[in-house]
């Protein structure tokens, strides 16, 4: 079911369970925190613990949709610089 | 069409674009350049420059995916950890 879920429907699930809260903290502050999950990540990365793994890169996606919720930002019509082909903006 | 774009989707289309180099790049310099757009992420969130922001979410969500793939981390199976219900190990 859950790998079913499309970008957009992740993003309106974070959107409902924080937006409030994150809102009211602002960008910078919630920078901080998406920081704090990418610092997670990399621990994760360096080490041997799978599900540690997955759960670190779970954070940090939910955190970068939380801040594209606070600035305004669609991640599934983003993401069209990358399918929308044409563009290959990415390296 | 992307509006309806699963997670599982978009980290398979990168996959299929990106994952032979940045397998052989490795974790680590994979990271870096993540790093590089998380910072580009933070310059247009203090700017005004909408476009410019979605592009870089777009491109951290990217990266994240292209890090997932070469971890054998499959990012629809992680964020199961909200979905899923019961734990909130978000905040």
């Amino acid at each position: 079911m859950t790998e079913e879920m499309t970008i957009a429907e992740f993003q309106r699930f974070i959107r409902d369970r924080y937006y409030a809260r994150d809102s009211e903290r602002g960008t910078p502050g919630t920078f901080l925190w998406f920081m704090e999950e990418v610092g997670e990540l990399a621990s994760a990365l360096a080490g041997d613990d799978d599900h540690n793994k997955a759960e670190e890169f779970a954070d940090v996606l939910a955190w970068l949709c939380t801040l594209a919720n606070i600035n305004g930002v669609d991640l599934a019509q983003a993401v069209r610089k990358y399918t929308a082909g044409g563009v290959d903006g990415f390296k």
